[in-house]
């Protein structure tokens, strides 16, 4: 059994990480930590969990985590992650941090959209935790950069195609939808019950964090400069992501043409499922699942391709992906743990 | 006072209509007929209208109705209206018909999309209700096809840019998201709650009815052939539709050159309203209005314009439109009736 | 025109004054404040009022609001109406409070629930603005103090029965269930989307404040003590409140027997609707409405009355209840302004 | 690994059961029926469970799925389930139903609430699986009577006050809200998206068939004929049921008093939660689980005590239980395969 600590644990991302490796058969959580909460019993916050979790919720320090555990997840914001993870990566753990502050390989493009970088080094090291595409890397990195739920949505479903010549990458527009959840514990106004449900809106159009995030990896796939044109939208749900992606076809290709690729790349990825011609996913099916369903439709009269993913924004978005990365870091099977049933409804 | 009659009241459409003309200060609603619920006093069927509406549901007669109605509204599934409205004009009534059967000049279109037209002539004298742009046309109507809740959505914000030379007119692409309504009162999987509820799906990608609807009315105006990528998705709320539009820009412009242009496209216009550059728009600010939203953003990186819009469905994208273009075939203030409050929650 | 200031127009009760009083027909809304949003257009806090409401929050101070209006509406918490209302009143203005300042008639069962009582004197005068069984007290009163939610839903379905002989009144039992509304526009953790979404509990269980407030009315109406046992629920929902009472029979009484005691109680009360046996109310029914819906059963095996009303919290259940009030007050029509159509949907 | 079969797989009961068994470490799941989706695999009917489970819904055979289980789940309509159980319990099947067929001891009672019992013979070996407190008989059993979602929301916090000196058993007053999968997956306009959302009602008021069911219950428990009056009511949700009790207190009893109580007669039952005083359930804490969570308030001033519990309808309330009722019957722990965390969001 691998000792984790999870750092940050009442934070919807730091909870459903609690609750994954509760029931992680070759993970033993030891230590969870609150800056809001240190004190308390972790199921008077999710009293869900009363029976469950017998843990409390302790104050952090990179002595006492290191010591309890191999492996330490940082779900905490942005900048307070890169104060935190140096100290335990030095200390030779484990870590996986579900922050944006080590997804970014160029110091420069992180310092435009978010803060100065007081951890640049790590950068170099640190991997960005996309197991479909990154395994090789995870398998053998001290620090894992959690990719955002946003960026994960979009790239699993583009990367296979990205670099066909039938494509055209400088026409990628990505539409996405998420859950309430997404925007975290925090309360604020524009999480505030009644300002959410019965709603729809875009917000940051064009100009939200994750929309670098998903360029910098593109243009690194591609070997070439790729910008796209991203979309948020929040929906009144709590759980899911929806992502529908655009792209420009440079020649015909059928429905079947695009399903073989998809699925060629996919074959022995236990965590994408691709849908058969006609269908599309529905946030609904990966509820509570490490799953990216991807469904695609080509738009012949307009040569356009239009390629449609959903996850759940906490698990394969956040959480889930994260033991994904951890499994890998640890040589375990990428599914230990993560074998959690959809909710169905 | 105007006597009105609304055909098929019973469906979400027909009942908004029964809302509507109900407060209306110049109209009277004089008859309404339901298939389903005929003989049955209309409060029975949505019990919120009881003390307020005391009309029975009838049978449907052409004779009947005429007799009774100046105005009528047609509520049908399609194919239905096209049987029904050419008695009601050929005996001299103002008819706003909220199927597809009216809405198209070209019936092959049609023909392509839905089934055989039965009353290809009546296509010919038919208006397509969209009052921000046709209500010359309208004013001297017969007979007002009312256009789908998708197209309105769709067109409002994009018609006072396409013709500009800084947008490529074979750029754009539409991502919708409705709320359940639109898919009407009867009973299917599709709509049962546990389906919709906590769920979020694309839906006949690239293939919706409503595609060649906006395609036929985008080609008039532009007096060339445009076609376009249209995606809707099914959001879990009651009402509500929020639509991003990409186009490509092949000049540089401004947030502000695109805020001058919409502004001074809708100066004179009560329903649509321009948010201020920043602002975008949100469902929930038009809920049981006739507005129509319309933020937008540049999106410089790539060249990309997005405009956004927001509607409710039922109001602007159906029964509301259709009263406002009663309005105009009458004479009356375009507004009359229409000054409902937003919902605010 | 009467002039109209409401003090503290930007929580949801404010804001639903706001929306209302903009459509009546014989008041002018003329002054707004807000303490955390003075200085922004109120349409900037409420977009959905932008082209409809143009007024700005101003800062509260009493001699402005007194020489802008002629009635106020103080929607403030509990204590600041205390601080805020006797120089209005002292001003010679006609005021409703929306707070539990002025609700009770003995200061000592205010103090015992809230807190010191620094206007006590206004509690001999000020009226429980409850219409349907107060309506002179208030055609003459200065000071209205308007309902809770709760003992709204509550005392009128109660109030036509409690008297009779068949029913025993030391047996009385309310189950409430509200929307999220209630709790008001301010965030809470208790109010986030997430924590409310999905979920269903009951809070304050027989410690709830509303539960004095209703057993002193019903105490005063009957002329003897009356204790209810009070529970109120938190539904996944925005607007409405469902109340569901039991009391015990002391004799045999027929459905029909109860439906014409209500009946005949409520024949001339334009906001009250009583169902037909067998029909029972629902908050979609009466949303968006100053209506309270009242449906019942007799359960004959166990020989209790189980009396069910529905209510739109922010409407009857607080600021449609209190433009009533000052529509009694002002010698209106009681049903001016407050025509507002149900929103069906 | 015992072999299991669930006839009428497609249902929401029959899912949550497909979905319980894919995971249970001691269960195979064999055979799966669907009277409407025969021939096709699940996983078309629930997407969710794509590369899950990969069986086919098979029309339903007596003889074949003796063949392929030992223990048979039968979560048909209630008729439906007494025309297939006897068959199968003579062929030596283990078999738990999830109708009402087999949930009553007095065949009159059934057949005054549903319809003549062809079965009746059944009915005398037939245990109520109910494992809290006929853990005993179940284990014996050949065939369960699963109880119903409102029986057991109802029964479990009830049964171990009911018999105490300080209750009045002729008090009882169960108020009960259900999400909206307790309806089931077939369509009808009650369960229409836009029917439920943002709307909440009581119906069968005091004549639903399960307040029968919880009679015979409590009055077999208690030994003398109990009645209670008891309200469903709908709630927009998918999941939950919440119940809050009322009991008149024949004594002084503290909050202490029944938190003992509670606490002692639940102590070894792993599937029941007891609320520490003051604090109360909620259905977002028991979603996707098996448990019942308890909470409780003495109303000192009207000397009642309330009791609240929370169940997931579709787990505790339905197919957990059943699985819970196998164990048992099967000799297996009583969690096995029962384990799955909540949802917590």
């Amino acid at each position: 059994m691998f000792k984790v600590a999870v750092i940050g644990s009442t934070g919807y991302a730091g909870a459903e990480l609690v609750r994954i490796v509760s029931a992680h058969p070759q993970a033993e959580l030891t230590m969870i930590t609150s800056r809001q909460y240190a004190g308390q019993p972790f199921s008077d916050v999710y009293p869900a969990m009363a029976g469950i979790v017998n843990l409390t919720c302790q104050s952090f320090s990179a002595e006492a985590v290191s010591e309890a555990a191999d492996v330490v997840f940082t779900a905490l914001p942005h900048k307070t992650s890169m104060e935190v993870v140096p100290g335990l990566v030095a200390r030779g753990k484990k870590v996986v941090d579900l922050s944006a502050d080590f997804r970014f390989k160029d110091p420069a493009v992180y310092e435009a959209w978010y803060e100065p970088h007081e951890a640049k080094d790590l950068l170099k090291t640190a991997v960005y935790g996309l197991p479909e595409i990154y395994f090789d890397d995870i398998q053998n990195a001290s620090l894992v950069g959690n990719p955002g739920c946003y960026p994960t949505s979009v790239l699993l479903p583009l990367l296979p195609i990205i670099k066909a010549t039938f494509v055209d990458p400088d026409s990628i527009i990505a539409d996405s939808k998420s859950g309430a959840s997404g925007a975290g514990r925090s309360v604020s106004l524009a999480s505030h019950y009644c300002e959410v449900n019965e709603g729809l809106k875009a917000y940051n159009v064009a100009k939200h964090r994750h929309n670098p995030e998903m360029d910098e990896v593109l243009s690194l796939f591609c070997g070439r400069t790729i910008r796209t044109t991203f979309t948020p939208h929040l929906v009144p749900m709590t759980r899911g992501m929806l992502t529908t992606i655009y792209v420009e076809l440079t020649e015909d290709v059928s429905i079947q043409d695009v399903a073989s690729l998809l699925d060629s790349f996919y074959a022995d990825k236990p965590f994408v499922r691709i849908c058969s011609p006609g269908r599309f996913p529905n946030t609904l099916h990966v509820k509570g699942t490490n799953y990216c369903d991807i469904g695609f439709q080509v738009a012949t009269g307009t040569k356009r391709l239009v390629l449609i993913s959903a996850i759940d924004n906490l698990v394969k978005g956040a959480s889930g992906q994260a033991v994904q990365n951890m499994n890998i870091m640890l040589g375990l099977p990428e599914t230990a743990g993560l074998d959690q049933l959809p909710f169905l409804l």
